[in-house]
């Protein structure tokens, strides 16, 4: 036999788990509302555009090169620029395995170890560990009910500037923030947009919870408002179609894209999945999101119906206006990291907020609840398992109802 | 704007060109034969999968977990079986974007700028420009019409040791060799992973082409001779079905496969290809892979017809018993980089040896073009057009057929 363990390179992250199915309360993860997938249309997409385009599997790339399947970018051009106010051409977009493949691109383009970013004090914790990979220095940046707090971000550019530090972006979640819920408005997009580049530091904007907002409206995004490459644009389809189809996309221009490309070491992304989620956005995506947002907006209700009835005060939140999460601060006395490894033993899964903070003691009495996948009725009961579980353990909510159970 | 030049972190690849659709006479690439994608099976597959188990979509990684779709991993193992000589289950599998994605993990794995790493003389250029990357020295393993010389490899793994170096692992293509086509007899897969193992050695076997062996008959592979991780195996479907699709896999215990998966930062490969090619393959693999053989192996002979008949004796090579590439020796006195520059002009595209290896020089005057994806009339046309640019760049051949233009 081999000894891997002295043939592992330095500083490998931790060994996996093994998969052992989900839990029974998942409300973790960005999974979606089952019976919201549009199978029937997805098989009817297929068959359209395999028969029309089959043929081409034959090629690395289809027929479109290495940015991805040319129908999904022209989509998607169309789609920015009606739902997020961005002028863009097919030529600007790149095709990803979800926007996790094009957020580490984006990393891997910038970030040397040593380097320092600016984080959103609250933010996507799949993000937060993979870019501590890349041994940078986060600087966690404040967050109102609004979103970014823009004179925060003057005083640490500022900070910043005096210690000679350039950060190498700014990263941004605005239209429905992860984990707050927040959208961030205009003017403060607009402010941030002049604040950075007065200091020469990119943004990077993520913008995976967009299409969920529930009256469909939402500022414009902040690479629209730019225009150029002062601002670099994720999306996904992850949230508003499904997200075991993994594709996501970056928006920049040539001089950032070809740098990308020869990053992207996978020969393209999955062509099938492409071409079906372009035949079937093409017909069907702005009927299927508007379907989706009142399924998920009915599902926050109930949730935010059970963490009441069951937390009562003790259970602080803002009700978001679109995505698929709840961020809650409970009382002080409660560590959501203990909270979530009790509650894991009894089947109830939830984001401890130190694990999507910054700074981990910022998150530490706060936790996240997504609601997209469970049922209404594993919502109700999930949640009254988990404040019995709190109760339990930190005596809060100090009295437990039995609602919904 | 922003200078992003100067936020570029350091040793990044060059920048990528323009895509501008694939040239008229195209020998490079692993594209297949258009003709042979089995498109009305796959829109059949689609729609009975989907049926199925469309829903599962709504979860990351399906109902599968992170190592890939249950369904496809389980035609795997049969496959494996049956084909390879493989005892393994599901677990053994991680289905990866491609091959290309395999061989990034087990890199990033496993290298640390300057380790050493024994890789067959001529290799997969994919990979010797990926692995150049890492910052790693390659020492060269020299080659004979059946595969890796194993008294070469003896001598370099004793000569290593002597400088105290152990290297990372032994790479290798032994079923089809790319780009020499040569397929290592089963004596010589014992003694390459005896030699090996006595040094602590891993080997990673790549086995892209081994479903296009023209009989079908291959010897066991080297995983299945091992039955553990001193061979860790590296497996396609680019090839067998269609390389847009990006399907591949690796083949190892959970030791290495749980450091791996912290590695696959994308959430999982595209699901939608993974459920159709499952569903087409669980029925159709079989009959569909020895169809496609029949078509490649009568394009391979149209190939080696028009090189002879344009180059005659000035091109040197072995005819291959499968696969969908031929490599080419030319007189020295042609240098194939200078060929493959002269010939790109006039819509001609080949892969110069010196890409193809390890060393450079060993390519100089070598050539490797690719078979699958041009009709017989292309192929007919272009190697008439790329004997005449060799003759007018190089006096060779020295004589012009008009063979078949």
């Amino acid at each position: 036999m081999i000894d891997y363990a002295t043939l592992f390179r330095a500083n490998l992250p931790a060994a996996a788990g093994k998969y052992n199915g989900f839990p029974k309360y998942n409300f973790v993860g960005g999974h979606n509302d089952a019976a919201s997938v549009p199978v029937d249309e997805l098989i009817a997409a297929a068959g359209t555009v395999l028969k029309r385009e089959g043929s081409t599997l034959a090629t690395y790339g289809l027929n479109s090169g290495p940015q991805g399947y040319r129908g999904l970018r022209e989509f998607l051009v169309k789609k920015l620029a009606k739902n997020a106010g961005i002028a863009c051409t097919a030529d600007d977009i790149l095709i990803t395995g979800g926007s996790q493949q094009a957020l580490e691109l984006i990393n891997s383009l910038l970030l040397d170890p040593g380097d320092t970013i600016i984080v959103e004090e609250a933010s996507y914790g799949g993000f937060l560990s993979r870019v501590r990979r890349f041994g940078v220095n986060m600087v966690p940046l404040p967050l109102d009910k609004q979103g970014m707090d823009v004179e925060a971000l003057g005083r640490i550019l500022a900070d910043l500037k005096g210690k000679g530090i350039r950060p190498k972006y700014l990263f941004t979640i605005p239209t429905v923030q992860n984990p707050t819920a927040s959208i961030l408005p205009l003017e403060r997009r607009q402010a941030v947009i002049k604040l950075c580049e007065s200091y020469g530091v990119p943004i990077i904007e993520d913008e995976c919870y967009s299409d969920l907002v529930w009256d469909g409206k939402r500022p414009q995004a902040m690479r629209g408002i730019a225009g150029d490459d002062r601002v670099i644009y994720v999306g996904s389809f992850s949230k508003s179609i499904a997200p075991a189809v993994r594709l996501g996309y970056i928006v920049a221009g040539w001089p950032v894209l070809s740098r990308i490309l020869p990053l992207k070491t996978d020969s393209g992304t999955g062509a099938i999945d492409q071409m079906v989620l372009a035949e079937f956005c093409e017909a069907r995506f702005d009927d299927h999101v508007a379907a989706l947002r009142k399924v998920l907006k009915r599902k926050l209700g109930v949730l935010t119906e059970a963490v009441s009835a069951n937390f009562g005060t003790a259970a602080e939140f803002e009700v978001p206006d679109g995505g698929i999460f709840l961020w809650i601060k409970l009382p002080d006395s409660v560590d959501t990291l203990k909270l979530f490894q009790a509650a894991s033993k009894e089947g109830v899964s939830l984001n401890p907020g130190a694990e999507w903070s910054v700074d981990p003691a910022h998150g530490k009495s706060r936790l996240r609840l997504c609601f997209a996948n469970p049922t209404e009725q594993t919502i109700r009961e999930g949640v009254a398992k988990l404040a019995e579980i709190c109760n339990r353990e930190f005596g809060v909510p100090t009295r437990i109802a039995n609602v919904g159970r």
